[in-house]
């Protein structure tokens, strides 16, 4: 294990190459059709060969099978698949690198109020979704601290569906959010979400969230990425796992690695629970990347009676930590009281996953 | 906790009532819409009255509410969604009543190989998809047996999206499951693909698995239920979890309550799995019904490797079993190989399973 | 265009060979990790050819790439992807080949009251949910026979997922469309919902429709196959296309060609409507498969407001044909009545869909 | 119909309200549990009061049922749901009001190269994917053009999943498309990707295109709302028609009412096609909202083979144009090659599109 530097300078993003040398090269297989003629073949290679790429022509009885080989860059493959007499184009290497775990096998381990998060030692995050008042957020510090939570999350600048819900406290709500860490020595985690507030999030954050709706805002993405912050990026409620790796992969473009991904539900048709927790994600992201995981339980359900029992079965797949709503006063939140746990029920949860994370040999 | 007997007689289904009186009264709500004129408010009242149900008029001034009361059985709501200035009926009562925990708040025991199913004790269905030959199913049940499985699984007639795939031994694999339990003493779980095949099956099994594709397939819910025999009703991977207990509702109309349902992952628009194991519907089943739920999370992620881990959050998230899939050799298998666990690795399943059975206190 | 006869005897499913010899050789690929074994390479070879298959090997710079050429059965490719060193195994041929355009380029038709579906007129499919009464059935096949409706639908076997619900008339409904059909002079669209169901409603029907919930029922598919009757072929609500083109394979492999496949709608996280129509599924089917294509946007919409508009899109997009809700009085039908034209709408689709109809230069 | 003009300042989102009075009165309808107790519904009426709104009880045999009638503001009903001995809430009124046919019944006109988008003529948006190079946005624009479409599109910004794939020409590419305007007089459509992005983006646009990955950047909608411009609002492949809706409320509640709706394609389960169409969406938004509508067959099914017959379902359907990536060298295009058609195919499509619209009563 070890906290991983990814290759700063030549592997900024944009129209420039990533790198100009590398020991791996990408490669795509073009399946040509099996009536495909001879023609029709030599062309693909033409093609192919007009990219500086090189071929290797397999001749089967039932198809002709392309190798394309690349350099270290991944190869857009739709510009072959639109070619006459291709069936199909199969890509070999994953379309991610940096975030891959065959290019950077120890785990990431990046640090959090004396944790390593990727580490052994479990993270919980808890805290209300809005920042509403300065008394509701230090009540709330107060008692997540005493129940053993390791970071304060609390929104100040909130998306909402309507824009006749409450938008969050806006810079106050950071202010508030900052003294909640003076008291209580909790760092900090809230959300940034648009680019133009990533420097006033980062002046008063220890951990900036990227937020599900806006996992593919490929401008905050980079500038979440150079401010050099803790990035805790949530999957979106309908983005793959591969989408949410190659989003964490522009901000390892940018040459910061403080990554915590995060599993918060996806949108499927099961109506009972408000998202489908996707709890196979949690050990396909450990085989995948070398980034810590942790789990919403919160919005993975949507209602507060399932919390505890997924936020459990979250640590038992093995996932590195937990994110969790609690608010004091539920039936006054201004947002999200009905998936929030109160502060008693919080500290059940974290005592109940601590079983469950010496169950799997972790603290 | 009790061993639950359902009403038979009068609650056989059909175009008859349900049963002649009870204590419940089903009932939904007709929201007028805003503009709704006084006489589509008259004749949706009428309608109401029409079909013998008595009507509760609520008149505010934004809109006009009609709580429509019924007798003891569901009312079909879209009844009323056609009528004129209606802008929508809200179901009150859950669908299903003979399945709802409210109607039978203990939870129903499965009695199988000594272990109450739903009781304190995790129970553990492991084998091959398919029975392939004597060797095989031999080998695979005295191994699972050792690991410490309560009954063995094995497909004799299996359902296969395509008809070039192989379909099973049909009786041939039943006689030879039939000989695994002699040879082990585990009990037979083995899936019935149709009514006419209820008989059969009944004959050898002691457990007869309603598989995902079938959940809805009502001819063989009806037959299964009269059979008597143990019901492992597999969810569908495209129903909801209400529809699941509709199915299961279906099974107590006939008087049988020896239901043990299961989760098996639901199809998404995620690629990297074959299903998305709905870790959610165990807390949710668990509160909305009496009986007992297990998961399978072989079908759930459809690869080995992610098995154990999401085997572990079934368990965690308060699942009273599972049903895995083991192979002597998953290289040779006739299906499902690549999500089928070899003996060496069940077995270090079942130990980690304990550990997390014991974190959440129980056996 | 041709009335298509697929190869019958050989073509048996089960667990004997499909045919004994043909032109067309099933292929799959077998990527080998990037840092694969040669001995891994060498042992993946020996399975390949254990299996009676020969391999035709390519290592590229990348990786190792190992073709396997079958006979003409396709190639279950799991048995592969289970060994070591395999990154991932691609199929380079579809799953079906009796219902694939490739095999049999020209359309089928499929006779139905004179029409051949499939052919340049479009065929309407029109009737209730459920078959109710006398007065209901005869009322409705006379109105839509004068809208211009090719064939009467009605379901006298009806799947709910609720056991409380109506649960259609049985024979007697088949007795009153036999009686709609003598009045009228259109042939009856109506469900056998198990195998057993087959018989009496082959006694009645002329189309025997295989409904959604039943589309992998397999048991089904083969007694309907083997009934020679024509097959109105239902998609299934979370089927891909591609396991509908495997459903329709069961079928043809029983030697019955007759088959006409129905877009009905699949199941989305979108609320607003009861299904989401997949009407990207029109021209896709219609390019991989020779079979016709009918849309049902009664309940791919699930609102009659809808209804017409889906109607119109359907045909401009390529179907062959409707099959449509209609009912003399929604407000009173026992199901589905929400999704129900009355006649005078119904009546109002047929002329916009005939302007659509000769749009795309169809009748 | 009418160009509609939303009442601008009161309007303004944010945590002021919406505006001071109104005949609309907002409600939800909180159903008690059926068990609970007198001072369960004491306290949720005394917290309802508490929230300054007025209640309306009906005590059914069956269960209690408080009405919640508010101000003009939307209620956020989860601030009940979390009560004890609450069932559920329910929504009377639908959470948008100035996108809502309801508040506005004509149809809104949306000026676009003389022609009103929204009326009886259909709008034709084409053009590539990204901007690539000087010759190959004007060969497209004089090519589009001359088949007859109305507006240039093309990426100047383009959001990419993968860092490493072709991020656009940025400014240069809205210089080279205000050229093609200047050559062929197309007004431009092309995309603000963030907030920062809209005042450059502005000054060369004449309209801005909201991707679907940003449909819920509510910087960048509240941002383009004040710009001024008309908006071209794309449906979240992951969103529902509502949250459309709610998103055009942000542009809408800045006084900007050019907005035209696009539904894009939705993700599910199915692979063959890279999104599926939700055709649903033309009629159920023709229904809910003032606003035009218009379809994109190139994303909605991602393969140029399916785009004509999609365009000619979305016409029929009720839509009131589309929008269509052309490139005059697919296989060269630096993204989106394989949906992309041809000038000759395109102008194929506009002239079977002519037909439908024809055949629907439009030009």
């Amino acid at each position: 294990m070890s906290i991983y530097t990814p290759p700063p300078a030549s592997a900024r993003i944009g129209r420039r190459r990533v790198s100009e040398s590398g020991p791996e090269e990408s490669s795509v297989i073009i399946v040509m059709q099996h009536n495909a003629s001879v023609k029709q073949i030599a062309d693909a290679v033409a093609r192919v060969e007009a990219k500086g790429l090189r071929v290797n022509i397999s001749r089967g009885e039932e198809c002709t099978i392309i190798g394309v080989i690349g350099d270290d860059r991944p190869i857009d493959r739709t510009q072959f698949e639109v070619l006459d007499g291709v069936e199909k184009v199969v890509p070999i290497l994953k379309p991610f690198k940096l975030a891959s775990r065959e290019m950077h096998p120890p785990d990431t381990l990046v640090p959090l109020n004396g944790i390593n998060v990727g580490g052994n030692k479990i993270v919980v995050i808890a805290g209300p979704c809005s920042v509403e008042s300065r008394e509701q957020i230090l009540e709330t510090a107060i008692a997540v601290k005493e129940a053993g939570a390791t970071a304060l999350r609390g929104g100040a600048f909130k998306p909402r569906s309507s824009p006749y819900s409450f938008q969050g406290l806006g810079e106050k709500g950071l202010e508030l959010l900052a003294e909640a860490r003076e008291a209580t020595g909790l760092p900090i985690v809230t959300e940034a979400m648009s680019s133009e507030q990533v420097a006033i999030v980062a002046r008063y954050a220890d951990v900036i969230q990227i937020g599900a709706r806006n996992m593919q805002n490929y401008t905050l993405l980079n500038t979440a990425g150079e401010s050099g912050r803790t990035i805790l990026l949530k999957r979106g409620m309908m983005s793959t796992i591969e989408e949410l790796l190659m989003s964490a992969e522009y901000i390892l473009a940018q040459g910061n690695s403080r990554i915590i991904l995060c599993e918060r539900g996806i949108r499927t048709f099961e109506k009972y629970t408000r998202n489908t927790t996707d709890i196979n994600a949690i050990p396909v992201l450990k085989q995948m990347t070398h980034l810590p995981v942790i789990l919403d339980p919160s919005h993975g359900t949507g209602k507060w009676e399932y919390v505890t029992a997924v936020a459990r079965a979250g640590i038992a797949a093995g996932a590195d930590g937990l994110i969790v709503e609690v608010h004091p006063h539920p039936e006054e939140a201004l947002s999200d009281g009905v998936q929030s746990l109160r502060p008693e029920k919080f500290a059940q949860l974290v005592s109940e996953v601590r079983q469950i994370a010496r169950a799997v040999g972790r603290e």
